[in-house]
């Protein structure tokens, strides 16, 4: 499952472990504690990022690891320097809205429970329609972002996706003109969530019929 | 009003008026009375092509006329030869499911009305919830096919749309292969319905952001 990143000298792509999982963890606390774009998704205010760390660790140990679509990069030295979120195309994207996780999400959010799945559920319905992958998140160590370890990730992310379409949101326009570069176009923005910074939504598409 | 077509030579395309109804609804009945991707929406049999017709005049007369984007192409005779139909973005795209229409269409669809609306909520929920026109159909007078009145009108639609983008539904490999040569992507074949010819998902993507 080891494939070196194309377009990234030394870096590595192959798919997480479950022992993997702490290390991937803090990487996508120690990116996302200060972004209010995904912040968006935690009730706030959030001290020690208890919230934002027990979301990541859930959907980790259920969503994400059933289905496969957990890509970390690796440095010469072996260490993970980054991390990708996918879902596949047969998957429910969107919110953790499943019922079995219904427990834990209220152990997380209590009262705002209901808050939270509303999120999920505005954000899911702006998926097109039709198959797709789904980029949920690219997230890397702070000393490793500008070497291409994003990059890497993603052309990793494209050839898996083959033929088939790949969806995200992007949440400035740098990383939109960069999916832009690798083949995404504009779908639009998403509706405006208060006052926090829009995301634009983009597609890659699928092969022409033949 | 009178924009010459860009790449037609001998071809005009302008905004219909609603003395053009007559002759663009024979238009439209007989390029589709035998077209079984189009029939779909129709209870079949349908003697005379009764209710086909009736469907056409119902959706001039009240969606396309009232948002005027309906484009006619004329020959150098000044004949029409040639008709698109377009949603703005900014209207509710899919069925007609305005209540105030439901008089008019139990009277051409009678018990079968509700199978009708269904068949329109199926494809208006596949279309992006982000901006956009809508291509719903071209049809031409069969002397002008191959003459590029199709494509004549394709590209007025493209000019007006500007930034904004445009979703239709191709219904051949044929189609989607000119669309394509014209800005549109892939987005995915729609939900089989039945046995009929598959319908094939296309967008033009809006501007990038800036």
């Amino acid at each position: 499952m080891s494939t070196p990143g194309p377009t990234t000298p030394g870096i590595t792509v192959r798919t997480a472990h479950t022992s993997d999982f702490p290390v991937i963890t803090d990487i996508l606390v120690d990116t996302f504690a200060t972004d209010p774009g995904f912040l968006r998704w935690i009730p706030q205010p959030d001290p020690g990022n208890r919230l934002l760390r027990g979301l990541f660790e859930l959907q980790l140990q259920t969503r994400y690891a059933t289905a496969n679509t957990v890509d970390v990069a690796l440095d010469e030295a072996g260490d993970i320097v980054g991390v990708a979120l996918w879902d596949a195309p047969d998957s429910d994207h969107g919110a953790l809205d499943e019922a079995r996780l219904l427990p834990r999400l209220i152990t997380l959010f209590g009262a705002r429970t209901p808050q939270f799945l509303a999120q999920g559920f505005r954000s899911a319905r702006m998926h097109p329609k039709f198959p797709h992958w789904y980029l949920y998140t690219i997230a890397s160590v702070p000393q490793a972002r500008g070497t291409g370890v994003g990059t890497a990730l993603l052309t990793h992310g494209i050839d898996r996706a083959g033929e088939e379409a790949i969806y995200l949101e992007a949440t400035s326009t740098r990383s939109a003109q960069l999916y832009h570069r690798h083949g995404f176009v504009p779908l639009g923005y998403l509706p405006d969530n208060d006052d926090l910074p829009s995301e634009f939504a983009m597609w890659r598409p699928p092969t022409m019929p033949r």
